[in-house]
């Protein structure tokens, strides 16, 4: 787990481009802003190959679905894989709506993702594993969440972040089990997204993408813990406010107190 | 009045799909989420018969008036007619704007809402009642209010919520007055939008829709009062932040409290 | 520098017609809001004669991209420019990306801007000076900051706003310095969205429109560093919400006795 990686984030700067969720999009953009890598999004097929020379990691977002932004999805994968940048993938919805599963699943027949971050109910339906699910929250199913993650990544040939209480990152072998977190994040409409931007800034700087990930998923899930720690009620529109203004200050050093994670086989 | 169907949304949790505003979407979904609801925002008719499927209820508002959303939501309004699931329209700046006077007419010869929640100078002009108003503000003309909910009502067969400094909810024969409030809702874009998706909420959970938008329009009132009551300035960022905290933590009893509404014939 | 615009403003509450940046479009409404304006944001071409012959005045924000705002932005400048009202533009990303560039200058063809509001990068490339500049940002080259302005200025005959740690607003002969500020409005996503909608309001009610642009803008700088002086740590979401508090509740004194900039040539 290279915590130090986050430092080097706030070094290096780098430039996320996002196809982003009309609705989290704000949030998307100032969290990256705030942690230390500089956020661009965008809407529009006129410029798809552009945004693409000037990524350093791209971050694709089905959130919307408009047919604008699935077309543009497409292309930007395509242009991430032919340029070698870091593609993430978030399958928002996969699994609660057929149509959204079969689109993603055609995505991948059009390019590689480095990553795909969902929760349970979206990556089990990636991995054509049955799984309950109902809207953005990841179902009341059961299952062996490692199990399900290791299935998609070996599927897809990618890192896998199956996020939830805890979170699950593997490379299709090996697994590391995040349990930091706090459950204001299901509170706080976003909070996917925007770790799943993160997952593409680290990437950025961190060509291993399962230590991208990892560091990832731990750094966001421990600035969230810390910042509910502090807070006195389950106050979501507060915590989303701080949680933001934490990713600007808090310290690897602050974040390495409270790491708690588990790898496994 | 009904202010339990508080705790029945918060562990019902219906799943509340909407076509939204882009400018407050974000608001809209953390209100939602935060008092109990499960929301889930559309914006693509490739999908628009599965929303229906798996909605509780349906909040269109055609506040972003693109025309992928006019067709959604025409669509969407037509499935939730035929399902037999509750469907709320906002209005948004109807009056105002001719063509959406027009284009709002003709959904309802399309579909029939549930409630409608607007301004007075939007349910006027509905109405067909002479209303001057401007933008999103209610205008200054001058008109029983109670009157013109109930025209709108009477016309189009639903339930009309006229909200501004009061809130006049009809079912075109009774009319409760909701007297809770703040100015504050006036400085804080997205206020109404949020009153429109609580509707639905409570639609989703309530087959009495004058019951479901009467108590809607309560608590949320209510709880901005309370809100309000504790801020020294009026800070309308600030205040946006702890409405949704408070449509999380706000319980009936505190509402109860200071409940203020009164029955009209 | 006409300060008391700031009252005048609250008095008469223009309404602003923006097509906005989806991202930060909620920042700008309720900061719009908070001032004393009139927010109305427009995506749809179904009502652009509309949104012009209601408007006091127009903020076009190229910030989406997407082929209808293009449409919409070109249509609504000349129909502000029929109709004799003031259009504030904001170049969003030009310069970083070249479509942007010369999508831009295609516009100045269709319509005179009455202000363009951009930070370096921006401007330079409007102006045809060689500038690196990089994504949201204004990029590190070097070069003379007001001489940049006023060559834009001069090449499209219209007020510059050249906006970062210091503003430079020009009319093309003479420029004000607007040296107020914090590091803050970097660290918040759509503070330059704020500012261009901001001269908007202001060239609303004052038809000098320099006098306009630089009330504007020394109006929300020292409104940020006031917000920014009472903060004891660099908290982005947490100054995000209180720059909208302020943006109500500050005065023209207490901007006065901040305020500080410099008339040059």
């Amino acid at each position: 787990m290279k915590l130090d990686l986050l430092n080097t984030l706030r070094t290096q700067n780098p430039l996320v481009v996002n196809v982003a969720n009309f609705i989290t999009a704000v949030d998307v953009a100032n969290g990256l802003n705030a942690i230390g890598a500089s956020p661009i999004m965008t809407e529009s097929d006129l410029e798809t190959e552009q945004m693409a020379e000037i990524a350093n990691s791209i971050c694709l977002n089905m959130g919307a679905f408009t047919q604008p932004q699935i077309k543009e999805i497409r292309d930007l994968g395509r242009f991430a894989n032919a340029m070698e940048k870091p593609v993430v993938f978030d399958p928002v919805a996969v699994g609660a709506l057929k149509i959204r599963t079969h689109v993603a699943k055609e995505f991948f027949h059009q390019f590689n993702p480095t990553i795909i971050r969902g929760n349970a109910g979206e990556i089990a339906a990636l991995a054509d594993i049955d799984w309950s699910s109902r809207g953005i929250d990841a179902g009341s199913g059961t299952g062996d969440l490692n199990k399900i993650a290791q299935a998609c990544s070996k599927k897809y040939e990618c890192v896998v972040i199956l996020s939830g209480k805890w979170d699950y990152i593997t490379d299709g072998s090996q697994t590391t089990i995040v349990k930091n977190g706090t459950e204001l994040f299901q509170l706080h409409v976003g909070s996917g997204d925007m770790l799943s931007s993160l997952a593409a800034a680290f990437a950025a700087i961190e060509p291993n993408y399962y230590e991208a990930a990892q560091s990832a998923s731990l750094i966001f899930a421990a600035i969230g813990q810390i910042v509910a720690s502090k807070m006195q009620q389950a106050a979501p529109a507060s915590f989303g406010v701080k949680l933001i203004d934490a990713m600007h200050l808090t310290t690897v050093e602050q974040i390495q107190e409270v790491a708690d994670y588990e790898q496994i086989g």
